[in-house]
């Protein structure tokens, strides 16, 4: 039996693949249930709340409760509700994530002048007028955020800029890195998924398509890490990798390995 | 007497700001052309075409040859007809950049399947679609170029995001730098101005207000440097900068001191 107690579980890449399942990962998924390990689903995707997850995988056979679903918007609007709840914010993000920031009572639409903190996340609207608007409020008192690093979302056609893009072109004008970024690989991410599963890292498991974002997290906070070989990583990128997974597995299918 | 022949002349920041002529700027010009000097303006500007900036400078009182004008997007559109007459170009940049592509028989708006060359450039219609389709164009085989390497364009408000945060986004998706920048600093800009003075490099003298692009020009070409303390640099940045130019001026209307 395993010496784990809770599993955090990437979702794109990883479970899904845009709308399908990938073969045989909710069965894992349940393998992993069986076994008395509580889940939690933690997703870098800045673009969806915590019941768009539920959505997703319901009708793969997996039932989520939303309190055990975490996406980089819900991260991010903890966050900011936390230690910006009266701050003025200048967001550059999908409705999705300003639904949710609004939805915790926050201000998202502060002009260039008033805003005391930027937040740059994925935004299929994002334009010419936004990137110097952002830029204009990014001035050296105001606090820049991101929900996430991902340079590319995967679609079901081929990959979109993500987050990091947008980032990386607000560093370029302003010269500035974000403050924080706050979906995975980040202390914050690891912190929230920690709360609600109440047990300690060393405790954990976690489970992702992608080394920089899922295994690093799991590599800083302490965790047990296992990259799956469904989505965007491959065994070449392994090799040329400086941190090596505790564990490496073709798909979730093949979850028993691991227990 | 100077020992130059010819000089290099930047535009904004140097001679106007915006549509107002910097205070001694046009006398100083003039008195460059009275001590026999050949002058040629050369813009990183890439949204202006060379007859624009005879526009802009004979209002006060500065006759500009087309012929001593460049500026990025000419110089772009020199090398593209040189190095890629028959490619299929993939162009993000303004309407003056592109007319003036296509002035020159050349293709600017290859689908990002058909794409050689990407050009990145200032655009004020840059967005969301454009940036996906960007990415798409820029696999491992195509060329990246770059018009000019500026983060920011001054405009009469305030700075607006230029051609440097949208290859910035761009190489933050898809992992690549730039494979040529174009306009000042480059080796390109340096010897397009040359050819046009027909003079050795060592008997130039380049006047302008960046230390990045206007100096940075001179130095790598081996032409002697003078910076004007009227637009985007001051005393501070000077103390703060690797390479001293040869010359300071608070304004070309102290030109006498080099004379």
């Amino acid at each position: 039996m395993s010496d784990f107690r809770a599993v955090i579980v990437d979702v794109d890449g990883t479970v899904v693949l845009g709308d399908d399942p990938i073969p045989g990962a909710p069965d894992g998924v349940q393998r992993l249930r069986d076994a008395g390990l509580d889940l939690l689903f933690l997703s870098n995707n800045p673009t969806r709340r915590r019941a768009q997850y539920v959505e997703r995988l319901t009708p793969h056979g997996i039932d989520v409760d939303p309190d055990r679903t975490l996406t980089a918007a819900s991260v991010t609007g903890e966050y900011l509700a936390a230690e910006h709840p009266n701050d003025d914010l200048f967001v550059i993000g999908s409705p999705g994530l300003l639904d949710g920031l609004r939805d915790r009572g926050l201000t998202v639409d502060a002009t260039p002048a008033d805003a005391d903190v930027v937040v740059g996340s994925m935004d299929r609207s994002f334009d010419y007028e936004t990137m110097t608007r952002a830029m204009w409020a990014l001035d050296d008192g105001t606090t820049f955020l991101g929900t996430d690093p991902d340079m590319t979302i995967p679609t079901a056609e081929r990959a979109e800029p993500g987050t990091g893009a947008i980032l990386h072109a607000l560093g370029g004008v302003t010269g500035r890195e974000p403050d924080r970024i706050l979906g995975k690989p980040s202390r914050t991410a690891a912190e929230a998924a920690l709360d609600r599963l109440d047990v300690p890292a060393e405790d954990v498991l976690v489970i992702g398509d992608r080394l920089d974002t899922d295994i690093e997290l799991g590599r800083r906070a302490g965790m047990t890490t296992a990259v799956v070989l469904s989505g965007i990583t491959d065994r070449s990128d392994l090799d040329a990798a400086e941190y090596a997974p505790d564990h490496v597995l073709d798909s979730l299918a093949d979850v028993d390995e691991l227990l």
